[in-house]
């Protein structure tokens, strides 16, 4: 038997359908990842590990001309996702979403077989499992999957975001802090105008994660930004600009 | 002719001899380095790229146990070192420091031979040539030597850094944002325990440097600390915190 939930996110503007107790669950990281895409024109986008597909729908359901594809390896998790898109409470952009149940690893004929094009999308977002194997606190194996940090991971993830991108395209990802030299290091050649954010719970406490851009074929310079602090002061409540990005009401822009 | 000047430095609690027009004038950034050296217990120090050797006389100045011993390459720098710990101003921290020319990317044998034993140190702070070549707006060949940013730089530093170190010491470095993932990768399986803190001039404006502290065959996870602003309002003065780094009131102390 799953146990599942209805969750809701963006204030209730839109429902996602996840296991209880198995799987990866989405929460802030998706949301925080789903404000990194900024465009108000029609694109293509891309969630690599969609899981339920919390992050894809955010997108969706901000950007009213996004078209976007769930791409899940779990059969199981493709399934939540499928469902979540069907819900009707999400029929407002749920015709704007699809669902692929596909290996992002995979590569060159394989991958564009398993339905992954080359130079497709004008955005690549992902929240790839970032927990590494000192911090595996989870004997459920489905959540073990989503949250192994495998070496390479980050470059084979990556690899694939930049295979199908546009020129000029958007990576952008969320990740854990001791994870940035991998990040930068994937990035390589393929990608290039780095930004990255970092976030911290409160005001003089490490970051406990990074939000992470960048342009593919872009020759700029990599910039560290403003950090962001959730918590402006003692209380639990977010800053302003933090609850803004978790609940769909703005975009985090590039600078440039 | 060689023009110089003697600049103040921690509110005229020493002064260093540097050439006007050729060379790395070292200012806040030698400052800053300097300050993340934290030990009061009897250390040795070593300042690998001195040039006129501020962060090592900083360190000498603020630690009243600390033994540094300035490494320069640069004939020219070197001299402006040794004339800088000979000035009567700087007598009661002079006999603290000596001065070895000596290039930092020398390896293995050739290294010993030429002054830097392996596991001798229990600090080594650098402030490495980070300008790279599209950044590069000086003719002149000496500051060109010393801001001459050269692939696996950090690599070669970091390397010479952890074989004159003993186990459990400290390496503190400066440096430009985009070089994060270098530094990271450098310190590789030799250093753990690293920790970044990035230094934004105002609230809301991307790094400028960052200070990057780790440890000798430390293995705890990176760290992104709380940044640094130097402005906190619209003023030019220095926050608190950056004015006392600067003036020596203060060690940037790791958190673990």
């Amino acid at each position: 038997m799953t146990t599942e939930t209805i969750d809701s996110f963006h204030r209730g503007q839109f429902h996602v359908i996840q296991p209880l107790g198995q799987g990866h669950r989405s929460g802030m990281d998706a949301m925080l990842l789903a404000s990194l895409v900024a465009s108000d024109k029609p694109c293509r986008v891309a969630d690599l590990g969609a899981g339920a597909g919390a992050a894809g729908m955010a997108v969706a359901s901000r950007l009213a001309n996004a078209q976007v594809l769930l791409v899940e390896r779990s059969p199981l998790m493709a399934d939540f996702a499928r469902k979540s898109v069907a819900l009707p409470e999400n029929a407002r952009f749920g015709t704007r979403i699809s669902v692929l149940e596909a290996d992002v690893s995979l590569t060159g004929r394989a991958r564009v077989a398993a339905g992954l094009a080359d130079d497709a999308f004008d955005h690549v977002i992902m929240n790839p499992p970032f927990n590494d194997a000192s911090d595996r606190k989870t004997p459920d194996a489905l959540k073990a999957e989503a949250h192994a940090m495998t070496d390479g991971l980050f470059d084979t993830w990556i690899r694939t975001a930049g295979a199908i991108m546009k020129p000029g395209g958007q990576l952008s990802l969320i990740a854990r802090p001791e994870s940035i030299a991998d990040i930068i290091s994937a990035c390589g050649r393929r990608f290039g105008g780095i930004e990255i954010t970092s976030l911290h719970p409160r005001t003089g406490e490490n970051a406990v994660r990074i939000l992470v851009t960048a342009i593919k074929q872009s020759r700029a310079r990599l910039a560290l930004r403003a950090p962001l602090i959730m918590h402006e002061d003692d209380t639990h409540k977010f800053a302003a600009v933090v609850d803004d990005l978790n609940n769909g009401r703005a975009a985090y822009r590039r600078r440039r």
